[in-house]
């Protein structure tokens, strides 16, 4: 059971609430967030939810039979969006396009991305600069200091930054420079890291664990939401399967399931979903008809000498072009669904 | 090594080139289909291919590093067009539909859907009258009197059919009443029956092992083609992962590898491949843009009483809305293309 | 619902037990093997089964709530034994080592393993004579010809043969010189050759499919068992993951869900199941202590030689070692099951 | 390469292998543990290591071709020891045993389990004050005022604590407490934890993430050895796969890889494993036959009320049989490999 609770709603309607939920076996979950305040209710007796809606200070009463609750779609309308000032937000209702090298390698790169970024429209750049590494010999990015010259030229450009956090005492570090904080897939259940950000107010883009479940991917999300953050996107980016002919498997059906249980935007990331970039543009424009919100994509100015993920990044030639065919496709899908 | 013979190649020329084979410590293997005549030469020495390529009788030489050489892109600069008759044919350059039930269940249902179909435009029906079931208590299929009576309506309206068949036995039985044998995904690997496949004058649909690698379902094309037979469609068709949402997870990916990697004809069904109902159109149009040539999906009258797979199988109304969508998103593609 | 019926039940009998069991709602299907009938009642309504249970030519009734009947331990006390002539069986009392070539390869290699295995008491072998291979160009078994010398050379040594049968037309063929048929991986799930193989009174050992479900192992074993062959050994042979260090990932987990769920003997094949050499032993004897009731394992002259699947064949010196060990872990195993 | 330093290299000495090591073009990485002080070389050039292993400073140099240096079998002759105080020790040469319940629950039950385990011998008790759980609803653990009653208990009757750290920040807090740091599957790959693990002076037990492969199991270990702390244990526990019948497949052919490919103790998990109670013995038994340097198993004192991971605890009285029977097995393979 899920409580919206009224703006106002008062201390001692909110105890008189408490009391009437737990006389009727439930644990109420105080959760507040951006947005408005909730109150989530486990439990498992079969309950006549009026007792609870005619209340004061309650807004409205649903029962979600999911189990991650406050990411389903059973009681939320709207979709949520997530606004990322000026006119710019991620949203169903418009298609967000973000780019960038798997990892920033010094200013001169970031320079000539956001140059090109600023060229194509794509106001949205992705850039590691904490990276997880397999080896702990290999590069492991700029760390901080690449971040503040990475925002440096994105702000002066109105370009938003999203960037990926691989600890909790990275948050604060990376809070006054990031846009949109990403999870990886291998802290897609780092819980500790979830809690946390989910008690900062900037978005929070959550990619699959590389063998999650979706229903593991949307209790991700609530972590983060019932810490007070209701800025998330999902983010599909490829499973580990037996499949050798590539990096990972691109799991497209996860998009309308996504959509259909919950109300967050759903991005793909064809780039790791595929991991050869002879590929990667069909899968974005896949991506796209199967419902995706955004996109996520590696690209890099001399992809043969990347310092990581050359195989999967396209160079700017190949980016312009696969912008211009998404929007297209976009386009197209959005007549479709309109006609 | 793959050597193409000329049409007109003699006994005496053909002799001359296996003794040539032989002396470079190659083993030839001969093989002659509906197409042309080759002989696969496997062997591990560096060969200069001008010893082969100037010897009466051959067409022409390639090296085809690839373990599949007969199917294989590296030797075949067009793509393989497989005629159905009349103006029908499956081919990279037109997009193919076929759709219909899992199980052809009576005649008053082959009558509704042929009829469904033609209004439509839709000139190949699927439909299982053998069918691979994981209880041996479950209904298995009408069996050839079902075939005769799918067949009869069909030609009578100028639809194309799509079967599968289980087993050596019943390839003959079948024969006169199919267009395409359909091989499940149980059977991709069974290697006897892909042997009789290619000693036919039918194409054959080939699906993808629920676990194959993609190495492997082109190996297993190679045993159709080796034994005489070029007439053969890929089809992807979801893979078994951990994932517990939906039957199975579509690998979108598979795609534009097979394409690049072969010359056949790449097919797509959504239907099993997600096996959700309300998801299945979705990844029907995320397969064009993917790149497929067509597309295998299941539809039924009332899907809710279908006796198998009703839970992945449209309704007409859905289908009629898909079939639009799907020739909308096929046009678009090609646009794109050819811009 | 499984009716096991008297030895003697008179067609009038079983014709009122077939009035009752459609009057209640189910539908029977009968089953006759060498060991008993019985009549399998499918269907969904409750029943007080001594409605059934009193009835003239019942000698038992059981209801039995998983989807694999006759495979099921629920309603058989005792385990399967399966009898090969002399004082040999398969058996959950008594373990059975199975060893012998990937492919047989000549006479000579035939006479060496006879030797080798007599020598140290091994009653069953291995061998293929018709072989799955991913490529047509392989070497593809000796066929009939070499399995005549096989079972030459084993019949004088009083050493009995399991060989793979890949489709229905090689039953025949096969029948006379095998003592056991054993079902490949690929053909775990082939419905039409599970059927045939239910037929004939010689066992099948099963393997699971590469990646099919337990459930769906022990619905294949029914395929078998319904059409009237109880002589039925299932074989786990590892499944495919994403794990790239070795062949397969043995799943040994499965020893004891199959041993509680069926009344069958379980083997387990550590040579396919992890497909290293160096680990086959290790895997061997951790298949002991997991419960397995025998083993099938690949052995080879020369390993280094082998036509096919040397790297993860035993020389005859690991081979000696293997056995003298796994029957030492088999009687501790025993001593503890019996302290 | 790896160069093993001597104990009183100077720092000239050093500068001086830093300045060769350079010259042949590769990138020195200094590691100081515990045990020893290392520098680890990558590059690509072919060297002649006498070049280095002749200056002075130098203990021993060695070429280890594995992705992962220090862990690796290639440049130790011995096995990793780990002292835990008094007589306990983990290593290859001597089985341990781990038990405790899924989550601590309460002082009282903290107590039965310290006695229960005393009674059989047990000096490793296993507890989760900090559990990772995929609903933010669901109880996350006691916390450090847990640990520190639990520790309590555990001193005084000389059990030594295993126990799961979920983040950075924890391990300040929990380090006077725990005698073992656990590593969860989900943070096999928190390589800022690793980090920080490899800075700390106490052993880590390093769990396999459910979809990793061993390699990155090694590479994950190698961030602990290469931070400073040699004082590694590895831990298969089931990796993810289409399998629905229990919840994880336990890969016992991970056991004898690592025992070859590291010179780190390898444990086995069969608790998580299998995760189901009935075959939670049989998979601990197979772990000891495939190799096992020891075992985590879960235990509660009545696993119908366990707070968590019930279906998979033991009670006390199959512990007690367990316990008997690993030993037993134990003492077998030891008698077996020393014949």
């Amino acid at each position: 059971m899920l409580i919206q609770l009224t703006e106002n709603c008062s201390g001692q309607e909110l105890q008189e609430i408490y009391a009437v939920v737990k006389g009727i076996g439930y644990k109420p979950s105080p959760v507040k967030t951006q947005f408005g305040s909730y109150i989530i209710c486990t439990g498992k007796a079969r309950v006549d939810i009026r007792l609870v809606g005619n209340l004061a200070g309650v807004r409205d009463v649903h029962v979600v039979s999911d189990p991650s609750k406050l990411v389903s779609r059973l009681w939320k309308v709207n979709t949520t969006e997530i606004p990322l000032g000026d006119d710019m937000k991620i949203s169903r209702n418009r298609f967000t396009i973000g780019m960038g090298p798997c990892s920033i390698e010094n200013e001169e790169q970031v320079v000539q991305m956001v140059t090109f970024l600023k060229k194509n429209g794509i106001q949205l750049m992705r850039g590691g600069i904490f990276k997880p590494r397999s080896s702990p010999y290999s590069f492991r990015g700029l760390g901080i200091d690449g971040l503040k010259i990475f925002s440096e030229h994105c702000r002066a450009n109105g370009i938003r930054i999203v960037s990926e956090v691989m600890q909790v005492s990275q948050i604060g570090e990376m809070h006054d420079y990031v846009d949109i904080f990403q999870v990886g897939t291998r802290n897609s259940q780092n819980f500790n890291l979830l809690d946390e950000l989910g008690r900062v107010d900037k978005p929070v883009l959550l990619k699959r664990g590389m063998s999650s479940t979706l229903d593991e991917l949307l209790a991700s999300a609530e972590y983060i939401f019932s810490n007070g953050n209701e800025k998330i996107i999902l983010c599909e980016r490829g499973i580990r399967t037996f499949e050798k002919a590539y990096r990972n498997t691109l799991d497209l059906n996860a998009i309308p399931y996504l959509k259909e249980k919950s109300h967050l935007p759903v991005f793909s990331d064809p780039s790791h979903g595929v991991g050869v970039r002879a590929y990667v543009e069909a899968m974005a424009l896949a991506s796209v008809m199967a419902g995706a919100d955004g996109l996520l994509m590696e690209i890099h100015e001399t992809p043969e000498r990347a310092i990581s993920d050359g195989d999967q990044s396209l160079n700017l030639m190949e980016a312009e072009r696969a912008i211009h065919r998404i929007r297209e496709t976009v386009r197209f899908r959005d007549g479709l669904n309109h006609a």
